[in-house]
């Protein structure tokens, strides 16, 4: 049986595509290649096509007569500010992406869905999340619309689904890197070596993981539950780093001179959440727990992604 | 300033109107009258144009240079089967319809948005359900796009709105009625007096609330909350009625000879939740309750249905 990765070709998907031809996956990726990148996966190895998810009479062409066990559907809007500002970049890249991936499914009569969501579905809620913590007011179209995708996979499982993963992700860090903060101090600093300007004061405190630990997590929770609903946070043990320890890493890392400016507001932007604390507690207890902290994974990713950029 | 209205000649919208036009509201009203008609509301009193909410361009004409200050949103498919089995009816009425309500909001610069929610975005949960019980996995599309609804105003609300209520609705009876259980249940003894035929066993149960004292909540729930977010389940006192119950009252008022025949599931169809209860201590606390009993709430509409049915 094949495995449809959607978004395979992006910064976490690919990272997941390694990661499954190690066991010799029989592996179709569909990605529209807005961030992803050929560069980042084997296309000798995988069946590669480029297609947006929500062009569904092509991808149904694409997938005719080929058997599908199991889909993962990584696509989705990654700039989170542009999708505030305007609606219809999460409604179709974060949304209708996953109602085309169920449509499909429900017509290839595939029954298994892993979905990379996100801790944007909580919103700003200052108590531990938790899975099953209340209310979910999501502040960012990008949350409102990872929430509506798992709403819509909740009313699936009932009709036609048999499995479903929903990993909720935190900040992830490392690389191939097509954006996030990391990036976006590296490829400042790159064109200005003696300042880094940063968006809000630097209090907004998140938690960080690596993404190679977070695939880890995501093919461990896979393995290791059944049919039906199962919905996990994937995060670090901590609760996060502050974003003026990130600046302060990565001018340590390419250029320490480099002065830091700060704005007044402790968001960056509209949509930001300025801090969370996330409880991995019923990962742990599935069996699972991350290696690194925050800010190891921030480390390493700085460096992974300084040489990425060429530094 | 005047009062927009999307939904405004169905089901719930038209007494919503009927009560609004008692403090001589200026009302406009939208609707594309799929379950809606003009014989429920009094046009020489509204400014009524039959649109769809979804057709953005032709309702921006509409109110172009009307000076709107609230809008009620009201628009969505009734049919939870129909949508179960073809997505797209509620992606397009549920949903859509609020993607394109906030995006109408926008464009007018309109911030207070009023909206009728459901007891359909919990699920199926067997706790008692409160406002910020989580988790929010429904089981319906319309349930899903429900939810889906909450999440993209909780976001609009971080960027643009000003005021927020959020109703979340139990089953609603009394007239003009278009739809549900009791219109469905005298339609088929209309047919044939000597039987009724009811989806699932009859030991569904759930709360039923009159539609008068529905919008008698929400005006109540309007007047007495200040901006932001605010959301409300409404309901009955009580943990409500058996489907068997209103099965019993139905035939006992239309053809009290009439068999009552059962299925053997406990679901009527998929998608339905088969029970809750449903936690009102939120609107008690802010001053509102309701005086009829889940079983009152149906006997009244019985009576009325069968009248507005000829009967």
């Amino acid at each position: 049986m094949k495995i449809l990765i959607i978004g395979g070709a992006g910064f976490i998907g690919s990272v997941l595509v390694k990661e499954l031809l190690k066991n010799n996956a029989d592996i179709i990726v569909i990605d529209k290649l807005s961030l992803g990148s050929l560069d980042y996966i084997d296309t000798t190895k995988v069946d590669f096509h480029q297609l947006d998810i929500n062009d569904i009479e092509c991808v149904l062409k694409v997938l005719k007569d080929k058997k599908i066990g199991e889909v993962w559907h990584l696509a989705a809007n990654s700039d989170i500010p542009a999708g505030v500002e305007n609606l219809s970049v999460d409604l179709n890249d974060t949304f209708m992406s996953t109602v085309s991936t169920l449509t499909i499914m429900k017509e290839i009569n595939c029954k298994k869905l892993y979905f990379a969501s996100s801790s944007a579905v909580y919103g700003f809620n200052k108590n531990r999340l938790h899975e099953d913590i209340g209310p979910l007011m999501p502040i960012s179209n990008y949350g409102a619309m990872k929430l509506s995708s798992e709403a819509l996979i909740s009313s699936s499982l009932e009709s036609f689904l048999a499995k479903v993963c929903i990993y909720r992700f935190p900040n992830v860090v490392g690389i191939p890197a097509t954006h996030g903060v990391i990036l976006d101090f590296i490829s400042k600093l790159k064109k200005d070596m003696s300042r880094l300007d940063v968006l809000g004061n630097g209090s907004q405190q998140k938690s960080y993981l690596h993404v190679s630990e977070l695939v880890e997590a995501m093919l461990f929770i896979n393995k290791n539950t059944d049919t039906g609903m199962n919905y996990y946070n994937i995060g670090p043990m901590d609760d996060g780093v502050f974003v003026s320890q990130i600046a302060e890493e990565t001018c340590k890392v390419i250029s320490p001179d480099a002065k830091i400016k700060y704005q007044e507001t402790d968001r960056g932007w509209v949509g930001d959440v300025p801090r969370f604390y996330y409880s991995i507690d019923k990962l742990i207890d599935l069996g699972w727990k991350p290696k690194l902290s925050s800010l190891e994974a921030v480390q390493k990713a700085i460096k992974e992604i300084a040489s990425q950029e060429g530094i």
